[in-house]
């Protein structure tokens, strides 16, 4: 970024171009310099990283006004950045944010998350990248508390930077404006999700399976990103894509 | 596990359960214990950690015999090893083993890569678990060296279990077994994919776009898995789910 620019930022999501919570982000960063959207033309929740090699992209310019671009995408997060920053771009932007995602995205989540993904392929380009999760699933929830904190936030970014190799796991709490207790730096919660099934047949008599689960704490403390937002924080944990368990690098030397 | 018990083996990957490193696998572990085989009914390369929540499961029993069972499912190595723990066991296995995958997991692949998301899900259950990959991606791999490794390793993790919150990431030399240095302890390579689009038209004149890309090596060091398998050694990178970045927090703590 050259200085006295306008930074260019690309806002990305995985609820798709339409969904509430990304037309918040963009009304709460489009401020900060010229912004660039390119998100899935639908619902790629759950997608996690996935990137797609199977099928070709269609990329679809819907709005251009001064200092904003708006296209959409068929494939998933990770590939609406990796076309975002070769095709449209044509250069890696100034930042990224990632959301605001309609369900959290804290402790265990992370794993599945298409918001992080995006985040993840942000960072591994070297841009300083966040990714933002309200504790609300429902399409209708209530981005308006969340503004303040995120717009703080990307300041904070957009001023600063972030250390090399690590981005920013952003989740707000599903409560208004007065009730949120602040920004509090975390550690990602040890949780897992408890599996269920729904077990149906079809018209056929075949079985088929709606996956459902419920999420299970498992670990615990003041210091995680779960309690946080149980407690009305903005839970932030950065995070990196280093997945190796290094304590356990010394323990497993005299086995391997 | 009850001790004199066979132990109860799940075996899954992301190539599909026809694919020549599942079969390959399979035949490597059996030996162990009793095996469950649930692995996609195609395909589900670069999924990661992808789950179905968009649509129903289908569940496909294939063989039976004594001590094996084997089952394809619709969905994505997560979603298979969720079914199989649910429906198919109905409670974890003892062990599970995911691959042979066609291509390798090394460096900064794990985190497209679907093989390594069903044994990333099978740790958080708290099953011993770990993932092998082949460094050739064609169908007509030659999976036959790595039977020896394979073996080794899976018996050590028999035996011996793994660390909590921990499992395995390895990947295996494309070379003749006499080739073979031995296995080699790593931590993930610092690595990214260098992206690059086929531009194309359709017949009626709108682009389409391939994703291909090339692997661009960041860091360097003996100690990595990318030096390891390049250096004809089975790379082995204990892993974790955790991805809290440790070292920024306290960097961080000041400006949040």
């Amino acid at each position: 970024m050259k200085m006295n620019d306008k930074p260019l930022i690309l806002v990305t999501n995985d609820d798709g171009v339409k969904a509430p919570g990304i037309r918040a982000l963009i009304s709460y960063i489009r401020p900060f310099g010229k912004v660039i959207v390119v998100a899935p033309d639908r619902s790629q929740s759950g997608t996690a990283h996935a990137v797609t090699i199977a099928h070709p992209l269609r990329l679809d310019l819907i709005s251009k006004e001064e200092d904003y671009e708006e296209y959409c995408c068929n494939g998933t997060p990770a590939d609406c950045v990796k076309l975002a920053f070769k095709i449209v771009i044509r250069r890696r932007p100034d930042f990224l944010f990632s959301g605001i995602n309609h369900g959290t995205n804290a402790s265990i989540n992370i794993i599945y998350s298409g918001t992080m993904a995006a985040v993840l392929e942000g960072a591994l380009a070297g841009v300083p990248s966040v990714g933002f999760s309200l504790n609300n699933y429902s399409h209708d929830a209530n981005f308006g508390p969340s503004g303040k904190f995120v717009s703080q936030i990307a300041a904070n970014v957009i001023a600063n930077g972030l250390p090399d190799g690590v981005c920013l796991n952003v989740n707000l709490p599903d409560v208004s404006e007065d009730k949120i207790m602040g920004v509090k730096l975390c550690r990602q919660a040890e949780g897992t999700w408890k599996e269920d099934f729904d077990e149906r047949e079809d018209p056929n008599g075949r079985k088929y399976y709606w996956m459902k689960g419920v999420y299970a704490q498992v670990g615990d403390g003041e210091d995680t990103d779960q309690w946080a937002l149980e407690h009305n924080y903005v839970a932030l944990v950065p995070v990196q894509f280093d997945l190796t368990a290094t304590k356990a690098l010394e323990s497993l030397r005299n086995r391997f």
